[in-house]
């Protein structure tokens, strides 16, 4: 988080902090994303708008650091643990792991969350920091590995490698919707596979 | 657009509906879309806030009526000028006119339309039957065409190939950002085309 768009998050308050970050989520759970508010996060919190609107730009900003700080670990984590030799089955396991175990039931909060970030420029940017960009680079280890193992073809940029694996999750969460159960993440890492192979 | 979401269109008065969806595009152009509001488009239009809200349930939703009317046509005739015996160089045509040509320059109202769809299910249905369906089934048409002609593999299913092309756009548009020009569009359809061709 870059301290020319928030405060840095060491000088915020940490009780105060875990009650707004807890709030924004109790609210979105209990009355969906439409509802929540600074003025309900406060409420809730027990705390001033001023102090909510002093370390976050918006109320996206407020529930993307609550539920990226939950996350988070669990993503990465994930994504670091697919470290066999066979990189078909790693893939399966991360998108599988990724998409419906650690984001999982709160794909509505990602889909609310970009939806937001599209006139939000602030949210953009720290969704691509916090989860859009480490995910993608940690994702990129693992595809350069596969690279170098003669399991992916050396001429594919790993990044849009990945814009070929992940798009097609997002497509289906944000444009032309669909099941996201495991026969839906299978096929994304068949479909995808059938190109990344070696020629 | 179905009489139980709205009115019927063709019991709206066309001189003022064509004043109000004009009104919509310009306050887009000129203030941004955030800044689109029913009462701008009502004061700009010279009609009350109750004709708009009678025949449109949210100002995304006549945005969306502008810019369908003025897209949909030549984005289709784009669709289906497609029919070369040429899979690959169609669908590359396809892909650069449209994202490129018919969409152009207006892919942030697409990603603003997109946004306010993730919180307005109304939206997100109007969005699918305008554009994203017919989108879908009018290259649906061009690949089993490919399929029986052997330049797809026949056991994809042609929605999950228009997945895997289409997602890319999107998938830049709305969540990994990047440049929009044909080296880009160009590698969506390679890309694409690895995993499509017949093994």
């Amino acid at each position: 988080m870059s301290p020319s768009r928030t405060p840095d998050p060491a000088r915020r308050n940490p009780q105060t902090t875990a009650a707004i970050l807890e709030a924004a989520l109790a609210m979105a759970r209990e009355s969906g994303l439409a509802k929540v508010s600074i003025e309900g996060i406060a409420a809730r919190a027990g705390v001033g708008k001023r102090t909510i609107y002093r370390w976050w730009p918006s109320k996206g900003a407020v529930v993307l650091d609550a539920w990226a700080q939950r996350l988070e670990d669990r993503l990465f984590k994930h994504l670091q643990s697919a470290q066999s030799d066979d990189f078909e089955a790693d893939l399966k396991q991360m998108v599988k792991d990724s998409w419906l175990g650690a984001i999982g039931d709160s794909r509505p909060v990602l889909a609310w969350l970009i939806g937001e970030a599209q006139h939000d420029p602030n949210l953009a940017n720290e969704l691509r920091d916090r989860l859009i960009g480490p995910t993608r680079d940690r994702v990129a280890v693992r595809i350069r590995r596969a690279q170098d193992e003669g399991q992916v073809a050396p001429d594919i940029d790993p990044y849009r490698a990945i814009d070929l694996i992940y798009a097609q999750l997002y497509y289906r969460l944000l444009v032309s919707p669909g099941p996201h159960d495991e026969a839906f993440t299978e096929s994304v890492a068949d479909l995808a596979l059938r190109g990344l192979r070696p020629r």
